[in-house]
């Protein structure tokens, strides 16, 4: 095949024969095409640039269309697009239109599972190579998951469940030393032990392939030699988890070296059950600014290549969470903060400094981390819990059965709440809202601006509350009207007692609104604009603000169902409100990566789509 | 102190100076307490049987007010319940006013943690422990987790968080070898062989507390000391997976013996770290019906003592479930079952028989068990994943992630949806419809009866479905209207088209509103019903139906925010429905124990409190 070789390769079949040095070739190609991409596109780089030689091993050996592929979290999957026909259009990635960051399974016949949150792998995959055992289909299954996303309890569930299987199931361990931060916890520290003592991989990974190489078939003789090699492993590596967990262990193998993993590959698929094979990766290999800061260049924003500054970099909503947690501490000692393995990205890196014996990092485990904040609550200390909102997903029955339900006092930190962008689908903050909304002894925040987050944080912290959960959004501050207040009552209203339509919103797109009021009143139409900053309970005088207007328009950067806009509009009724009332949420769809102004556009939420539905729907006195 | 026992025990200090005879007295009267009240009030009598013992010494050992006791699930805490000042109101467990059959933080001082759902044990001490750290206070802390718990990924999540604390802390692993149903999976298979290996209980503990007596301090000799301990347990028990999480490990005891589990107690407070002591109990012990079948015995309705057999006992909704699915499996080879740890409950026992090979049981673990059965779909296979509906709780990220945005084709078997009565607030299925309402790409029914329940699941196993919900009630089916036809479009009006007053619901309480019609027109007051069966989305003819109406109710018998209520209004306003609009469903609180028809009368459900609301608050035309 000519160089450059990725724009001939439509299939992972292509790359069958590739020499050794035309492998490495690719490879360096390869990097040299995500380094110049994520720069300009952002995206997930240290992750994508430590799996290199692992996706093509592992493209080389299963590259049957049978064969599934599995990707963990799914941000390493770039090298696996870039070999399954979409080089071509891998310039397009996160972009509006183009392809996504993650694996999607509408994309190509090679994406076996979608992914974006953490943990699923094990899972989804079992459940391919249970029901291709079941309806007697040909190929192997694979799932690739990293020593971050093996904190999380979905991920031994996993384990749990697939090893009695008496089939080849292969999972790929590629043990990075890292969650997005420095992976935490006694798993982080076992697998530390394993590579620490098996020193010198080479020569062991030659061991391991000496006795691969013996059939597994039954037999006395058999079943001697994998006694012995079982007690072999375990004085080397102490690899007895897995195996406790009813895997075959392989490891750990060097990762960046595709020939040793190709053989390794080629041998675990005569093993019948489940086999884990250990690989050791460095994140952000290749890229030297990336393998000195592998959380920073996990998932970034465009940045120069040269320098490796952000193209951008303005102060976020974290950064100023962060602070004032750090100030809150001060005073009161019972302040406690969580992270699930998000300690930068929630801004909680100078927390973690100065209070070191109240910071806890659970690893990937939101279920966990929400018990655990319930514990350390009901026992006198005041957690605050700093998540993600597409990921506390993962944490709703713990925030009901743990936290609520016993009326404990925990902070609920909900970053990145509402469009996220880029990610797509998988990470759009728009679920926990409607997820949040009907758990009872629960009050949910959505400050729009960095004063009223700083506020509600002051409040949240002071005696006698119950659940709070503060819901803000990505990034920084929008724009903000002259007239803002910072309100203590927990809504606002904006313009004029005499207008008759109404504006009613919450959160980031708040600043879309007061947009929308100007451009209508620049064509002479009078609306109000009403801010509800508490959103659970909705406040009483702003329902009773309301119902005197006689057209609302509600807008919501969230799910329709089951989001405030209904539920304004229930209580509203119940107040005898009989005009107009139109909600415009996110409706029933899931949205897709594209920058979030343009997200907006599309689901009517910027200025311009506020302003013309009110033109378009309101009804004149 | 005199017998009986139970009556002059107020604290757990009462028992600290009992001898081994007073104990084993104890025991006894504890044991027939149990069965006498579970035998009238029902409730969990296999799991409280087997952990008499387990208590007693925990109780002796842990007797300040200062230590925390956290009960897994919380299903066998009766005893603890009976130690701590609740022996004289102890018959009125499960009953309304009485005390709740699970830890209740609002009961007693000594119930540290609430519970209901399982596996949230280590998080939540773990929290307990750090707080006592953090904030400088007394006591130890103690979860008790049995093996089936041991399989959900919080209480791993939880392990690997609590592995490096450097303070002691104590998980006690009630090992009985079962789940409600028999434990399944990897660390069932680990725990049998660590059981096995152990051989001879009493020596090895003798053993192991030879060694423990052995101060932890550090020092050289007592590290080396230490080291030949690890050595002499891994060559003995093979105990190595907790001690790779980060765990000392003790045991496996003998679970009913006290004087050595008291021992082994207080021997390990001495470790400055996190300890896990692995007893071995019998569920059941000491009634031999339930101890020869402690599935059946796990959680029970009244039953007669001698007999065994259950006051009453008719067909229910998870039986024709299990019976409906077999006859579509026989058709269609695609079709699998899946349960968490549930096959008896949900109705899965005949299939499990039947469908081998197409039965898969997870373990409790419902994050697994939802992606893997979107694993199994994206393959071409139809799973069926039957689970209680409060439990479903732990799955909404799994169904959001990992089935519904994937469009793939699960269905959703949602067994105990709605009010379940004396389980209390832990287990109401109250949730699942505000949780599920939001998400895209998901069908939900809401079936009353058996033979809409069989309907809804033939057309939910037709090709081309994506993720469908059906929920279904606990038990029998309900009051059934004579002229009651099971519908094809998915709602149904029941009434006279003259009149202006219509009553809307689903589910089970469609039984209570055709009784409240009769009751209204015994007073010569005329009304509609609408049932709706399809409930997400609502049929379109059901909104052009109801807005024909001057007056609305909505009954719910789940949450009122996020409610179908709520979006059905909001559709209704759509439709330029401008009438009276009343929803009646659980506003804003958890619902305790009690029955379920004191429920439904308590919460305006029941069938005259419906009439009462429509008596009320209709306007005559």
């Amino acid at each position: 095949m000519e160089k450059p070789y990725l724009e001939h390769i439509k299939y992972p079949s292509d790359i069958s024969d590739f020499t050794q040095k035309e492998l490495s070739e690719l490879c360096e190609e390869i990097r040299e095409k995500l380094i110049n991409v994520v720069s300009r596109n952002g995206g997930h780089l240290a992750s994508n640039l430590g799996t290199v030689e692992l996706t093509v091993a592992l493209e080389k050996v299963f590259s049957s269309k049978n064969d599934s592929i599995v990707w963990d979290v799914g941000h390493q999957c770039y090298t696996h697009k870039l070999l399954t026909g979409r080089a071509n259009v891998f310039d397009t990635i996160r972009t509006e239109g183009g392809i996504s960051g993650f694996p999607k399974r509408e994309e190509s016949e090679y994406d076996a599972f979608n992914a974006g949150h953490s943990s699923t792998s094990i899972s989804a995959a079992y459940g391919i190579a249970r029901a291709k055992a079941m309806l007697d289909k040909e190929g192997y299954t694979v799932a690739v998951i990293g020593d971050g996303a093996l904190t999380g309890g979905m991920a031994y569930e996993g384990l749990n469940n697939a090893g009695r299987f008496k089939k080849n199931f292969i999972v790929v361990l590629n043990d990075n030393k890292m969650s997005i931060s420095r992976n935490v916890g006694s798993i982080a520290k076992y697998l530390k032990r394993v590579r620490f003592k098996s020193g010198y991989l080479k020569t062991k990974a030659r061991f391991e392939r000496i006795f691969s190489k013996i059939p597994f078939a039954g037999g006395a003789v058999v079943r001697g030699v994998r006694k012995i090699k079982a007690k072999v492993r375990y004085s080397l590596y102490q690899t007895v988890l897995f195996e406790d967990m009813g895997f075959h262990y392989y490891g750990p193998i060097d990762g960046h070296n595709i020939t040793e993993l190709a053989e390794v590959f080629e041998s675990v698929k005569n093993i019948k059950g489940p086999v884990l094979v250990h690989v050791i990766t460095k994140k952000g290999k290749g890229y030297t600014l990336a393998e000195n800061k592998p959380n920073v260049y996990h998932g970034i924003s465009a940045f120069d290549i040269e320098t490796g500054e952000p193209l951008s970099g303005k102060t976020d909503f974290s950064f100023i969470f962060g602070n004032k947690l750090c100030e809150l501490a001060e005073k009161n000692k019972k302040i406690c903060a969580i992270t699930a393995a998000m300690e930068s990205g929630t801004g909680l890196s100078r927390f973690a400094t100065e209070f070191k014996t109240r910071f806890f990092d659970t690893g990937i485990a939101e279920e966990h981390a929400v018990t655990f904040a319930g514990g350390l609550a009901s026992e006198g200390a005041l957690p605050f819990f700093a998540v993600y909102s597409t990921f506390i997903q993962r944490g709703i029955d713990q925030i009901i059965h743990d936290v609520a339900m016993q009326n404990l006092h925990v902070v609920f930190a909900i970053d990145r709440a509402g469009l996220v962008g880029e990610d797509g689908e998988t990470h759009q903050g728009v679920f926990d809202v409607a997820l949040l909304n009907p758990i009872p002894n629960l009050t949910i925040y959505s400050p729009t601006y960095f004063e009223e987050l700083e506020y509600i944080m002051e409040i949240s912290a002071a005696e006698g509350n119950g659940a709070v959960a503060i819901r803000y959004p990505r990034g920084t501050e929008p724009y903000k009207p002259d007239d803002f207040v910072c309100g203590k009552k927990h809504y606002a209203l904006y313009g004029s007692s005499k207008c008759d339509t109404l504006i009613i919103t919450y959160g980031k797109i708040f600043a879309n609104a007061c947009m929308a009021r100007k451009i209508l009143s620049e064509k002479n139409i009078d609306v109000c604009v009403m801010k509800l900053t508490r959103i659970k309970p909705v406040p009483e005088q702003a329902l009773n603000d309301a119902v005197g207007f006689k057209n609302i328009f509600f807008f919501e950067e969230g799910m329709l169902t089951g989001g405030i806009g209904e539920h304004f509009l229930a209580e509203a009724v119940k107040r005898g409100y009989n005009g107009k009332f139109i909600i415009n949420a996110i409706d029933n769809i899931y949205v897709r990566h594209a920058k979030v102004d343009s997200l907006f556009e599309k689901l009517g939420l910027s200025a311009d789509e506020m302003a013309e539905t009110v033109l378009k729907n309101r009804e004149d006195k």
